[in-house]
């Protein structure tokens, strides 16, 4: 991997040394090496090609008509767009559809981290009542009769018929493609010594991030996200208390999870973490999201509260939000520095979004050859 | 309970007389009487409300908009009133909906008899993929946010919140309510000893159906069913073969019921009782139906295969389908005497339909009542 102490030699060492020295007690920013493909799903041109059409079929949903791509749509940064996600007709999302991109490189899924790996979360999706709401059987047989799933499944998977438990392998697999192109980062380029790939702005907000404003604390590594936990006082999404669906999905997530009946009716605002430990102490916490791509990812925090970065930036300067217990401080930045910080952020994106076209779905068999 | 021969000395002897001596190996035709009450759901008027709403409430299914009553509209005879039924978004059903006038009689639910009571079909129904895919959590959830329902399961149920598996005791107390009104019937009229109750035809039609047809062999006692299992050779369903997603739901519904991977491949029509019991022997068997209430119960079969009841008649009288295994003969009746047998089969039926009207439903709490 290559990380900013190996390219010290090229770049301007007094600006690096200074952040360094500062945050020196976490892993520094860096380039993404290829994500970490496990052992049991390995990827192939062919799985990722059937994961791709299964990413977009609504076969694999309860009504046939919501896709994983229905809360992950490419121009909307692989997100919904929209602060908090529509979820399953007769429910209402309570959170921001958290965009794919780089989800490759996280270890756990969904906000409050409640799964370990893409397979998992996109069979959680699929069949939660939220999201999906479909029953794995039924989205199996709908797939038994594609005959160019038949044919595809067989291929990848060497099985006679398409297992549903498949189809989550190949769309991990296509998800693990969904990620940063350094080339196209200014950032990346900057570490790779290419010095005006960044504006000075973005070269300041870089400095600001590593030192003064101390982002780096929980943005670090690669992924530019330590993977743990935090409140940080994120205010209540705007939209939440127009529909009492809203409350009824949030309680009905509480009472999945099994947390005790006085949590669950007293819950008006999502507790993250704890819906997974069950501890007080987790209430609130949202694991920290990497900040790659975040020019293509608005809007912001885990319920969408936040409309730009600049607000984000704001957010953080001001010591985060009421209730936080992520030990925030106010950052007493200038406008100047402020805007240094927002030129940096949108310097760890690509110059273009990902945007991948939806592919063409197989047919289901027709009617003379199921006689067949 | 009253039948035939409490009332003999009452009506026509002679014509009682000669059919109750053909068939005396089974029970007579009689008036209904109350339908059996489990000890574990007793009726009380709160508990039919409650169970009306519910059953009229989308809530109770998984995209909120598929109540009971979507396949079991009193208009349409308590069914669909299409030959087949429509089933969840992104299904076909395969099968008729069953009415449910009546069902308060029944010793087992659903055309193949899979569950042995109102309760469970209900609770099959509601969360099965091909009618309500409703998730019983998500459910119970939208209901506990309804304070008019929090309010009436207490009363009701005594719980402190609504609970799901208490709604489908409830909606099982409202259809045991959906049953025959014997004052409304010409036939348990005539049964009376009111004598003009019946034309001459359907009087002549009786006596069709409990001796030269042997109707009664399989249409006997008060509810005109044996509720035993019969393949009667019934043919599919025209519209069976025009959308692929019939054949998916129906190979998902023998999947489901875990029979051998070479049934459900080939099952191209629907196996009946074979679903249950897996034997062979069993593959076309439905439970035999009750004639009351047909006058409002059309299409007719399991799959809606027949329109009227002169259809039904003649398919008797040509001795059942292709493949009956139920012992069929052809008939032989003319066509007065076919005339006469739907006369009595019309007599059968109340002479208006039991129409009950939609309910109005509780509303979900407002934002503010949720922070109370």
């Amino acid at each position: 991997m290559k990380t900013l102490s190996a390219i010290l030699t090229g770049a301007s060492a007094l600006a690096f040394a200074t952040f360094a020295l500062a945050q020196d007690d976490v892993p520094p920013l860096a380039t993404l090496s290829p994500p970490p493909i496990p052992d049991d799903n390995r990827m192939t041109p062919e799985k990722i090609a059937l994961g791709e059409q299964l990413f977009w079929d609504g076969r694999l949903s309860g009504n046939g008509s919501m896709p994983c791509s229905a809360c992950h749509l490419p121009d909307a940064g692989w997100g919904t767009g929209s602060p908090i996600s529509f979820g399953y007709p007769g429910t209402q999302h309570w959170r921001n559809s958290q965009t794919i991109l780089n989800s490759a490189y996280y270890n756990k899924g969904f906000w409050e981290g409640s799964v370990t790996s893409l397979e998992s979360q996109a069979k959680g999706a699929a069949g939660g009542a939220v999201a999906g709401n479909g029953d794995g059987s039924m989205m199996e047989m709908r797939l038994r009769f594609v005959p160019d799933y038949v044919r595809d499944f067989k291929k990848v998977f060497g099985t006679e018929w398409p297992q549903v438990a498949h189809a989550w392998d190949a769309i991990a697999a296509y998800e693990r493609t969904i990620v940063t192109d350094a080339s196209k980062v200014p950032f990346d380029r900057y570490l790779a010594g290419e010095e005006s790939a960044m504006t000075e702005s973005a070269v300041r907000g870089m400095e600001i991030f590593n030192g003064e404003a101390g982002c780096i604390s929980c943005h670090n590594g690669a992924l530019v996200s330590d993977q743990r936990f935090y409140n940080i006082g994120v205010p209540p999404a705007a939209e939440f208390s127009e529909d009492p669906l809203y409350q009824i999905t949030l309680r009905w997530e509480l009472y999945q999870k099994g947390v005790p009946e006085d949590v669950y009716r007293n819950g008006d605002n999502d507790l993250g973490l704890y819906h997974v430990t069950k501890q007080p102490k987790d209430k609130g916490k949202f694991r920290t999201p990497s900040l790659r791509e975040l020019r293509w990812t608005e809007p912001y925090m885990h319920n969408g509260a936040l409309s730009d970065l600049a607000d984000v930036v704001a957010f953080y300067n001001g010591g985060g939000g009421e209730g936080q217990t992520a030990g925030l401080q106010p950052l007493g930045l200038n406008e100047a520095q402020q805007a240094d910080l927002v030129a940096f952020l949108e310097a760890l994106s690509m110059d273009e979004p990902l945007l991948l076209d939806e592919p063409e779905l197989p047919e289901t068999a027709t009617w003379s050859e199921f006689q067949q």
